[in-house]
């Protein structure tokens, strides 16, 4: 069988089919509709001469074996948020499943080919993404996991258990990544950049250092009505001047920078903000950026707090580095897309995806965005043109092909 | 017996004693905590040779006949808010108490002295301020009120019952108002004006005109690490330019403009805020600029909106009209603080209080400011150096005497 991209669209439908409803995606990780979607991906396996198995920590693996025991992996995620999207996830795993029946029909690989499909890359149900390859990656903590609950109180380890997984042998998934040379994905943008340049592809750099933090302004309660203006000491007002100085921080450095929240105590009408917390969220590919916007942040809240006779506190939520990719698959990714369509872009990518886990494992590790409309995931109307996801499914082929010479040529 | 401003402070301190706790001052309305300050009150007035009785919305009257029938009333609440101050609305009270007993040993007056207790000035419990002085001003519907419910779900109409009021009667209090000639009240200034300046006392010009509203931000939603800051619609953002531009708006009117809460939506520190609803509220004494304040902000709002990508809507939260006190009478009261001390100050009330509803019903109408320590009420350490308290007995006093010969000459 030569590569059928058509074939992906049509799975990709069936599978909407199968474990959606009108509100969107509903493939949340651990559930009845994920197990689902899940056999659905394991029949379409089944009729592939590969073996396929579930890991210690639930990430399902169809191998395909080469002439080599090492290992060029391509990942996906089948889970989804509630009332997700259509693509994000799934378009990885059965773009890799086409690519998988392209090599399977011409013999045996030079090297060994691996499907992945991670389990619970969204964390929609326990709020902690990337479980599966963190897992794999050797990057996962058993007691902070075991503290984790749904909004109804079920317990992360007694969901896994449901579904056959011992959240005690997770940490054996990494058996896995011990002959891995490369790892793949495939994945839907998720932001604007590319349907902006009116382009399908693009190869990414690596992920987006995160620093995420809470800003408190503290001022006074007063009265509306027998306050002057001049001697409010408002932390509302400080706030909203750094809503401003975020979109400077981020235009100096390349990155980006969100106040996503914002709380207001007492939070009513009659009376001068006197505690306002916002959440700030950082982003940058290189560090010493990214080490500097926050920096630059904070500077910026003590000085509007002091200006309007506040003070500012900042409380830690949560950090990663940044993740590059490797030089020479990003090399091959943009060949690849140019082996497509005539023109490519290079970007880094702001959501974290389970390739950061595999490339902080040490393996080398690219990613390939397709055009989102509109920018949105997660949510019911994410979509992508059809004509792009084609050529979505053409290029992780030629990315494969080019990633397995570039295992053999490093022998 | 003389005036004795000292008997006041001790009246309050025991008050204090008997009806507040480590938190504050308990006397809300309607409960057993206010009963017992009201019976307080009952005690000191049945030393005097005034008819006391409650009227059918609850407020409690002390008659002291005079040579007319025209009356002079001195107005104050013994309710407070819960965990309130000593000061709010009891200083009026008995400041007034201790002007009827000197009053009330000088013989029949010339005119008819009226001290009133109003019922639920604050509002505390049901949400609706100044009750028993709209009910005697005229200005009060029975159905609304009926619709109102404390937080444990008691009614408004069950809680008068409680207390010996039937809330269908209420509006019969307004009989009560058909003889007045003015109305004087003292209060606290429950702002930083007097204290800023350095004086004790001040006369006051009449109520702020309020307006109300809502202001919401409508923006998009989008990651907050794949979506370049260029394309953003934040709606935060918008939210944060006008919490700066009320400042100036404020300015250029001489009133007070106050964003006292925010919220956010979806609210999540990994998304760009799609909906952000600030509450506004605006205060002149000034019906034109009041109008000109809302207007600007409006503008401003939609300016902002625009300038972002984003919309913006209005709701009505609540309005009220300013209240100008009467001319002649804030000239009287300027007198009697320059009676007292060097220096008088005039300042317009940014609370509203049970004088602006009797004005409202066309009783000449003045009260008097005394300084408040740091600006603070509503809370347990609202307090005004005792000295001051002192004083603004004596200048109620003087008042007092002042509008007594204002009502003869006028005849």
């Amino acid at each position: 069988m030569p590569l059928d991209p058509e074939r992906t669209v049509q799975e990709l439908k069936a599978l909407r089919e199968l474990t959606g409803d009108e509100h969107g995606a509903q493939r949340v990780a651990f559930t009845d509709t994920w197990v689902r979607a899940r056999d659905f991906l394991k029949e379409k396996l089944a009729e592939l001469p590969v073996e396929v198995h579930t890991d210690a920590a639930g990430n399902l693996w169809a191998t395909l074996r080469g002439d080599s025991e090492q290992e060029l992996l391509i990942g996906g995620h089948i889970d989804s948020v509630p009332n997700g999207g259509w693509l994000d996830g799934c378009l990885n795993t059965l773009a890799g499943l086409e690519v998988l029946r392209r090599l399977s029909e011409q013999g045996r690989p030079p090297v060994t080919v691996r499907l992945v499909d991670w389990a619970d890359e969204e964390g929609a149900r326990f709020g902690r993404s990337l479980y599966g390859s963190s897992a794999a990656g050797g990057n996962i903590d058993l007691a902070e996991m075991r503290k984790l609950r749904d909004r109804d109180g079920v317990g992360l380890e007694d969901a896994l258990a449901r579904v056959g997984i011992t959240l005690a042998d997770a940490p054996q998934a990494r058996d896995e990544l011990k002959n891995a040379g490369a790892y793949l994905e495939l994945h839907i943008e998720q932001g604007p950049v590319l349907e902006g340049l009116g382009l399908p592809l693009g190869a990414v750099l690596g992920t987006f250092g995160v620093e995420r933090h809470t800003i408190t302004f503290h001022g006074q309660a007063a009265h509306s009505g027998s306050t002057p203006m001049n001697v409010r000491r408002d932390a509302f007002r400080a706030a909203g001047q750094l809503a401003q100085e975020i979109y400077a921080i981020a235009e100096r450095h390349g990155g980006v920078c969100t106040i996503g929240s914002c709380k207001t105590l007492p939070g009513i009408v009659t009376s001068v903000v006197e505690t306002c917390e916002v959440t700030l969220d950082q982003r940058h590919l290189n560090a010493e950026h990214l080490a500097a916007m926050w920096w630059e942040a904070q500077e910026a809240a003590r000085r509007f707090a002091e200006d309007g006779g506040c003070s500012v506190t900042f409380g830690d939520l949560w950090n990663i580095e940044p993740i590059p990719f490797h030089p020479e698959l990003i090399e091959a990714a943009d060949a690849a897309i140019l082996d497509i369509v005539p023109q490519s872009h290079l970007l880094p990518s702001g959501p974290l995806h389970d390739a950061a886990e595999v490339a902080r494992a040490g393996i080398p590790t690219v990613m390939l965005f397709v055009q989102s409309l509109r920018g949105i995931s997660h949510n019911s109307i994410e979509d992508t043109e059809e004509e792009h996801l084609l050529l979505s499914v053409q290029a992780l082929d030629r990315l494969t092909s080019r990633t397995i010479q570039w295992l053999v040529s490093r022998r």
